[in-house]
């Protein structure tokens, strides 16, 4: 991505976390994470995140998602310490379509990105909205969408070690090498 | 604690959320969870929360302290699957006197709750605002009390089990039985 891109980005998200009286210190700030998976194509497929602690055994994170953004198909594989991470996600603000493994919906409200649908596999529906909640155990493929409204999602998990994600796109690269 | 008490403590913390745009379900309203600790004082010492989410491996809650109420010491101890919780504290609202093991703090924050003052022994002081947080490691003493303006917490840990958290006070009683 361009850091043109980066900066606008990162600033429309800490704004939605702002207006919603979730503080951050300013190292957090400086740390806030926008991924673009190395597709760089950040208005489609990307997520901004801020880390708030991962030790060995418990990660939290607030996820921003802008607009109709989504966050590729991907999954937690066995670990050398445990099954793969466990992740429960919360939806704070807006609506986020989320698709697991399991019986495909009928009707979906979201679709995968326009010309990336090879890479998506699982169409169970679950809808989150502010207060709802679900849990995604280890190794399980899963992605989600914001709505039009874009989201605020809590991650509460087990550690999160994300260079061990696996996601279905083989394009992707969740931690970019610094050119 | 008297139904009344306990209508009018619930209202206040589910409305001091609210004011944060934290949204809770229906459901999650009904179970909200106000803690005297069998001690029957609940404005000095108490403990007001919401458990989103405890699994066998993660546990998230969202706290609400009154103005200048108090959770009493306690540590998590060993238990059958682990060393014991390990938990985060993040401030979200207000601000937390919290302390911890270690060289006592001079011109201390808070003091303990006027009389219990025998059951308070660790005086290591960390001053929580928003944004700011802690992590404690099991089996360590800690109390913690709500500035003037009261206080909202994310706690982020290892599995719950509060009846075999172990208080400084023989008088309290975490999971007091139904009358």
């Amino acid at each position: 991505m361009t850091t043109q891109d980066y900066e606008r980005i990162k600033k429309q998200s800490l704004n939605m976390l702002q207006s919603m009286n979730i503080v951050l210190t300013d190292k957090e700030k400086e740390d806030f994470e926008v991924a673009d998976f190395g597709l760089n194509n950040l208005d489609k497929t990307g997520l901004q995140l801020i880390t708030y602690i991962n030790t060995d055994n418990v990660c939290a994170k607030d996820l921003v998602l802008l607009p109709n953004q989504t966050c590729p198909e991907h999954k937690h594989p066995r670990r050398a310490f445990d099954d793969g991470k466990e992740e429960t996600f919360r939806c704070r603000y807006g609506k986020v379509f989320l698709y697991v493994e399991g019986l495909e919906s009928t009707n979906r409200a979201a679709q995968p990105p326009h010309g990336d649908e090879e890479y998506y596999t699982v169409f169970n529906e679950v809808i989150l909205n502010p207060g709802e909640q679900y849990t995604i155990f280890p190794n399980t493929l899963h992605w989600f969408q914001a709505s039009s409204s874009g989201a605020v999602v809590s991650e509460f998990s087990t550690r999160s070690t994300d260079e061990e994600d696996i996601f279905t796109d083989p394009r992707i690269n969740r931690i970019p090498k610094a050119n």
